[in-house]
């Protein structure tokens, strides 16, 4: 745990991303003594900061922090969340304030292994996100809409038969994102992925599985896709930096047994040289 | 200061306030050692807590560490936040966290007297509200469209000519608040606020308008406003327990110079006994 680079556990009362969840966040899955895909997580930290008009801490020193925090423990899942800091009273920013940053970890999950190989259970949820063009694709601290989201999922939702991730549409019906992670649907020879314009968090392991499929010759197509089509779908799955890919096995009323294209992601995945 | 009922300025960058704005507040004025309207503010506080489903502390409870505080500062802006606490990893409530609470008090801001009397300058923000109806009207934690609208406004935007407050659209053109108040439109003799069922926040001050609307034969209508209607408006006014209620008296092209509404509703409450 370190704050402003110093190890400690705690913020003040009046760091902005407390009072208005005015800051963004990583995740990121670090084994053996190294943090995955740092290097991307950074440009995306970069981004978001930027989107919202932060100062983003220089990747030299955010490298060095999380090289002490990874001497201590070798393993686990890292947060790293950057605010505007303290400031003024009230919501307008102040340009000079001093920003805050600050690491976390924690163990990491225990997921069955099979979660990965046979696929999880998904549900629907309830709530539907809103649309914000200003905030979509920004992975930022208003996540009152996941916390809504999460907990219509089992509270135990990791363990088969229950519930691992519930699925999002937004307002008007798109299906955007699951609660912690971005969506892909293989629909014959094509992988597609919701539009994040309006609604969502675009995540580092999208982009590698956009990667990924740019590289196989199987383009993805970017855009708007609704529950129709989702169920009608050869295969489904779900990507974030700590479950890595998860098959979509029992979606509602939906089943599926096979999942040929993420076998091949998760393959072309475990030979990769980490970077 | 007192977080959690102990004297104090930080809290544990675990808390979920802090990681997702999972969490409520207030914002109360307090002169004299007295909070003003703090009955409707805890009302507004446990409705805004029983919507996102947190435990809200008792109102005895936080009664007397409000009197503790203001023996020690007799005036000020005084912040209460509510957060879900700590909890597991993950965006997934825990049911049985023991929820976080803590009080903060600032300096009553210095706004020059004549506001209220000759009205401010507003501005209409770029930046338009998401539209969601889950979190609609709730005092939350998710704050960052406030704040990117409140960056929009000049930073010295208290004074005159500054501009003292920025109105904010949905997406669907709605005119909803400003960005730290709420609005009121006067047209011939009714009284107009708008739907907070899909954006926005209600406040203690909005209430306080359509209680005197009521006692005074000009019932409010509670509807969806377009920027026309607002710009043909008699009289705009937006209120906020921090300044109080404050006309409009030029937004972008528009001007005003009488605020007879206006003036009555204040009026009467300087002359209200406090309660």
């Amino acid at each position: 745990m370190l704050v402003n680079g110093k190890p400690g556990v705690k913020l003040s009362i009046r760091d902005r991303g407390l009072l208005y969840g005015d800051g963004v966040f990583r995740t990121i899955r670090a084994i053996r003594g190294k943090a995955q895909h740092w290097t991307l997580h950074y440009l995306k930290l970069r981004n978001d900061c930027s989107a919202l008009g932060i100062a983003c801490p220089d990747a030299g020193q955010l490298s060095a922090e999380l090289d002490y925090l990874l001497t201590q423990h070798h393993e686990g899942v890292v947060k790293l969340v950057v605010t505007r800091g303290q400031g003024n009273r009230g919501y307008a920013p102040q340009f000079d304030a001093e920003i805050t940053h600050f690491w976390d970890i924690s163990p990491l999950p225990d997921y069955p292994a099979d979660l990965a190989t046979h696929g999880i259970r998904a549900k629907l949820c309830q709530l539907r996100l809103g649309r914000q063009p200003r905030l979509a694709g920004i992975k930022h601290l208003n996540r009152l809409e996941n916390v809504l989201a999460a907990a219509e999922c089992n509270d135990t939702r990791v363990l088969d038969p229950e519930i691992a991730e519930g699925l999002m549409q937004d307002t008007d019906g798109n299906v955007i994102e699951g609660t912690r992670s971005n969506l892909f649907v293989v629909s014959g020879s094509k992988l597609i992925t919701p539009e994040l314009s309006h609604s969502g968090v675009a995540g580092v392991q999208r982009d590698r599985v956009i990667e990924w499929s740019e590289q196989n010759n199987m383009p993805v197509e970017i855009r708007n896709i609704g529950m129709d089509e989702v169920k009608q779908a050869d295969e489904l799955f779900v990507v974030n930096s700590v479950i890595g890919l998860w098959p979509i096995r029992e979606l509602e009323q939906s089943r599926w047994n096979n999942f040929p294209v993420a076998t091949q992601i998760l393959q072309a995945w475990s030979n990769e040289t980490e970077i």
